[in-house]
């Protein structure tokens, strides 16, 4: 070795989306210079003993809302300090939020909030995706182009929300925009007029309380915008990604367009595994601190959820993190103590620091997921799907040095007091795990020691994401959009 | 029998959808009183001889467009005149136009002008759809209750067209109606946003011959309307029919949704069974006279077609009549020789008088379906989906004498000189049958004999129609809209 | 009318599998020789007044079992005398059980015993199935095809049970005897193989109550046979009829096979609408008075019973009638006493009285079916299927004068003593219903009053059925074994 | 690094399954004992330069047919000398026939046969699959059990040929042998009986050229067993695996098995990605050479396959080497020269040189699957599946040093005069690739660098199999095996 290592992981049981190896970890400059048996240390190389230990790749979260702009009072619980901070103690050390055009505002001013509001915050490294909510010529001819080649190249769209919401003309032309120009788009798949439908005939009959808001958005809702925007990205023949699949409605939808050899990604989150439409039914108010978009759903629904994950069907399991306050935060779901009807709830659950050992514990630890597809699933495949692999998402040389090391074996319950953001609660107080991030490395320096944060606000870097290779149109004969280009 | 009989047809091989039986058909007051072995004739009773022939209900046609204003230039090549003509030749004696709201009129105005329309012109009966398309609040809690009670029972709501469409809050609020009232719903499925961005495209690059129009509405863009419409009429909870289902992938639907316990009706016509996208593509402008939407598909779907019409899946072929001139007319499919662009062509085809000869050339001396599915694909299913049974579409004591006796084994050549219509082509020009009305009776009046129009302009009823018991949902534990009125 | 009638029927709200009329039927000869308004008496005509009342054809039990020679000690509770004369009282007028050929022994020795067991003492008349369990070369070559001239048109094969199962081989083998002879045949689906592996595997560790009976075969086995027998079907290019489909997983195969387009007729019966796994559960033995096979699933597959009924899935709906006494009888459920193993338990339950009122109740009266899919799930639709159409199975001009006039609209609670059959229970007793037959005729001839039987031991005629032409393959141009036959 | 290294190949583009990274990869005693930037070369070490070019994990083809004994005089043409060097030569460093246990004969006895087969003639690495053939309480309680303890941790089971095939009993006896010795299963899926017949009616007829051996064996013959074998792994709960998927309908069953959550792998292979039932129907007896089962089906099959491939259907492609001459060979496909009707060709295709080329022409290189994506199915995988995993499949630290450097870019053609085997002919004569090994390594040493085969007969070594993690069930709550064991 040329270079002497600045640090050493030793005897770790390296996995990554592939593999699981008994190695030791030389890096260098925060990247990953070696993998072999017996490193040789210099004199100035540093040493982890990692014996005994899962050694992942550090997590890469690429659905999370941090410091997101909310129609006021609400406003979320975590700025990009303490959102960042939760991640890496969590072992996770990239994170994608997202940049949010605001109607009549264009996409790029969106971006330059969006870097004020991480810059000097942020501990982990991260990029953004681009919201479009509202596709002027200006934003689909010109932004999104130049912000592509900027590095911003994944857009998400909403197919509800008032202030968000695209209708299918527009999820038309910003799917081809993201063909022509090589972006991922990640489709928010549920039904708006029928959202709006059930919820006015809901409240109507005085039905307000928290649990409504499951009703209010049954699985049709989901499994309708999830054929609609699986047609659409035919029609344009460009591959999508769905996120927060909650269900088998959902999930039926995509198995029937892959069998037609449509390229569609998915996505779940912990909260589809974890929490059900019970846990939106607490006594009182509480229910709405499970209140979230789409709601969870029952048993029968976790397990085709599971199955998902196991079977490949799901690229990437995130967090969707939308932190807010329960007690007396005026911005937060109980609005100071107004405990609005169910529609005005802040919508979301955080989770940014407890994806990873829900998933290891429950998924890898049970049996029902192997180690290399948790590492997939929370790391590689997010990296890939948005352009940041091979510089995150893996163990192997030249990839930044992101690990986290795994106690795995004694008992862990999570307790919102010892979690690191900012949010008074998480929906999954007491619950035991049988894993924990013992140590989180970015870039080759330890971040979190398994009992303190040892980060810095402002050492996370900002990630210029590639054009993804899987936002590429499958090579294949039909296609309505070539056929349209080609002749008949 | 203390009445005499007016007229006797003497030993019909009549069928019902259910039956066929060897008898005498004895009829009073335009209605049949008797059916029997030998009945008695009286003095004044006139006898037809039907011996060796079969004789079935007279064709329910519920899909057809007379005299519906079109915009400038365009216009309908049949009236109510010639329209119900051609369909008494055919062996049609009920016809269900639509009677279709313009957006800022009312629902009762375009019933009232209808109404007009038909007066002393229809040599058949007839009653009216209506076709909601400014759902006003006006038109939803006053109109359309009070005209369902006065026997206007069925709504047809388009998914595309510019001046028709509704929008998905539109459509639950029309279902909505429907359930309360006990009105039946049509929908014609194709997504408007995703034929606009096709059609564009295709125009952009000089693609604008007829045969454009086939490849501007592919079947996914029927396919996702169509699972659309039936995730809406899940949440409402209430049964709908969609219209001219053209091939596999929109009846890949229906199955799907069938499988599910849900309540879809669906309806095709002949030109999905004899018609292709080769026919969209003959030289020069000639593929213009089969511009229909959605369009002809291909011999696989074809087939889909007639195996849906085997089993079950469909419930009622109806021709979607929609007669245009082809040549040196203004309002014509050549627009009186501009031949515009694909999109500009008048949409649809005649087919009012071919539609039961068609059917039981093709379909029952075929083998492919039996005769007593042919009557109910005719005539009874779509007398019971539309309130007018027992009335009409059957051979039964107490119903209209309204009959057709058949010519078959000998063949009959379609030719548009032979028909009864005021357009100047016919799809299916030349095509050799094996099947013929030789007579056809309305309410006990021969109006067709086989060579001559015989009925009179005029002498056609506007029926009334019942609530169909069809609308009503079917009675199951799990409904969304009914969990939102007795809680979760 | 040149013939007196012997009986009118006055009033008849009379139903047929696809009408509903108000009318006097006219009966000479036991045959229905006139529908009719006021229709004339003759001196001698007797007559019935049915005013208010609803009229459908007698009933056709396509699938019973009527003294079959069991293995000893086992022995059925009802010979033809006690099975026919219940059958009757119940409103059924046709039965058509098994002649089941014995391993060794020929078919047509079968149909010699089947004739000397109904003979004097069928009070209904009666066709045969034939059973074939044994196909030698002399069987098929000979015997069948004789038998169809003869009048012996369907066969029944069975994919279970050692002294009846075929093997693949011999099931293609007779599929094409079938369609070279134009026989309806009929599935017993169930994975012989993976019952009897399932069984050891409970009785090896000690589960031998008889609710084991519905683990040891679960849905699964009854899917994959289904989607075999499909295939068989497929292949040989033959419909084919499932019997007693039981749920959600046959279903969802039946849906499939249509969805491709071939015909692939399904039966159900009462006991999988009305009877779950927690009727086997019963305390002590008492649940082996629902063993039958398959067996009774739960809540959520008796839903998608009564959604294929209501959809069209279901051509008939047939009791499977296989009775057995309970108590003290050697041959019975409990062996004497002995309450054998959930494997020894004679097999099946008695149905065929109550399989029409339960129908008209719960499927009619609640709203799940129309009166005219009551009628052709119980009569017509089962004599089209085999060959006895027109003569049996409907109201119509020329049929057989069998008729039910039904009670309904005051309750009627099953109880054993008052029925008919000779087996000592019935699984529905104490079900309250809303409708029962309050009389049956049969050819004219009043054999159930309400009260008690009018019928006569002996009375029952034979009936000869023709080649039904539902046994036809369909014309379509994909089929194996046409490209066999045709080159490829 | 405290050992020098061998061998360091350097600055390769080294791929697995999941990740593309540069490094130099440092070899020492056959094994990977690093990957790093720079690796530091000893005195003694050897390097190789694979500047730009892409380096994979050797393949491990995991389903091929080596020297297996015939019914005379009908032989393969390739022994494990001859087989193996072709498997060196086209990238394969790791093969797994079949150990085909005889009727009559234990299996043990097949292994030590088996054994002697390879010794000292094969020149890669090898395990074995056994295939049970006749799976008496001897070898199912014993020899199995100890097999699977002495590093044979696979069986294949035949659905169809007379000398192999188990039926359903034999099948879900084996499935429960592996369940409780944690042993894979590989299912051959074709319904034998219906193979039987059909042929039988072919020859019957005439059809006895090679092209009809395609009819003989249609797509739902495949699909029945395919469902069949699903199912009786579901009753056993234990994951099993369909090897050689030919097309869509095979494909269907599949999908609808995971969507149900069943762990069912797939495994494909060239031949039906790369010939279509138009090669069996060469001129006279010249599609011979393609005969193999399941048959290569059509272009549209084809598609369905790819798309497997690249959505994660599918987890291996193999092979399924056969290798038979074609000419002059009293054992070839011929049969030297007395052309039999086609079940008597000899049947199979040779393939083990093309398999890993073909793939990445053109699956990597046209952009349909990524290069991670052919290292997981041509190597990683099935190292996984059959519990040669790390030692086999991957480029990680301490796995065998078996590595496959590529040729691109530059057209290589196939001629069978260039390939190793013994064959005289390759189904993909003439076809230009833009892919090709440049080199392959075993375990560190160059067997083949481009142009040579530079190994030994007799240097393969035998590679005990761990109990693979894969054929572990995966854990659910609904599993009827369970419900047996535990009660229901």
């Amino acid at each position: 070795m040329s270079t002497a290592f600045d640090l050493i992981v030793r005897n770790a049981q390296a996995a990554t989306a592939a593999d699981l190896f008994r190695c030791d970890i030389g890096i260098t400059g925060g990247r990953i210079t070696a993998l072999g048996e017996s490193l040789q240390a210099g004199p100035n190389t540093r040493e982890i003993d990692a014996a005994g230990r899962f050694v992942t790749p550090g997590g890469v979260d690429s659905h999370c809302h941090i410091d997101q702009p909310m129609l006021p009072p609400v406003r979320m619980a975590d700025d990009f300090e303490t959102g960042t901070r939760s991640a890496a103690c969590g072992g996770t050390t990239t994170v994608i939020p997202f940049a949010a055009q605001q109607k009549g505002q264009g996409v790029q001013a969106a971006v330059d909030d969006y870097h004020r509001r991480a810059e000097g915050k942020a501990s982990v490294d991260y990029a953004f995706h681009l919201i479009v909510s509202d596709p002027t010529p200006m934003v689909m001819s010109e932004e999104l182009p130049s912000l592509i080649d900027k590095g911003y190249t994944s857009f998400k769209l909403y197919m509800t929300y008032e202030d968000m919401k695209l209708d299918d003309r527009q999820i038309l032309e910003l799917l081809e925009v993201a063909r022509l120009h090589g972006a991922m788009v990640m489709v928010h798949a549920e039904n708006t007029d029928a959202i709006t439908y059930l919820t006015e005939r809901l409240l109507a009959v005085g039905k307000t309380a928290p649990r409504f808001h499951g009703l209010s958005r049954p699985s049709p809702v989901e499994r309708e915008a999830t054929h609609r925007a699986i047609t659409l990205a035919e029609l344009v023949d460009v591959p999508i990604l769905l996120v927060h699949v909650s269900g088998a409605e959902a999930v039926e939808q995509i198995r029937w367009a892959r069998g037609k050899g449509l390229n569609v990604f998915a996505e779940t989150c912990p909260q589809y595994l974890f929490l059900t439409q019970d846990d939106l039914a607490l006594p009182g108010f509480h229910g709405a601190r499970c209140v979230c978009s789409p709601p969870p759903r029952d048993k029968a629904n976790q397990q085709v959820i599971w199955d998902g994950l196991a079977d490949g069907l799901f690229t990437v399991l995130s967090s969707d993190h939308a932190p807010f306050n329960y007690d007396n935060d005026a911005g937060g779901k109980r609005l100071g103590g107004r405990e609005p009807e169910f529609p005005y709830i802040p919508n979301g659950v955080p989770g940014i620091e407890t994806r990873m050992g829900l998933l290891f514990s429950e998924g890898v630890l049970t049996g029902r997921l192997t180690l290399q597809q948790f590492v997939a699933l929370t790391a590689t495949n997010a990296a890939r799907l948005y352009g940041l692999y091979p510089r995150k998402g893996t163990i192997a040389v030249g990839s930044d040095a992101d690990l986290v090391v795994w106690d795995t074996g004694m008992p862990y319950t999570i307790r919102n007091e010892a979690l690191h953001h900012a949010a008074d609660y998480t929906p999954y107080e007491g619950r035991e795990l049988q894993a924990w991030p013992a140590m989180t490395l970015l870039r080759g320096e330890v971040v979190w020691d398994g009992k303190r944060f040892l980060g810095r606000a402002g050492a996370g870097q900002f990630l210029h994401c590639e054009r993804p290779e899987a936002a590429r149109p499958r090579p294949r004969e039909q296609s309505w959009r070539r056929w349209v280009e080609m002749d008949a």
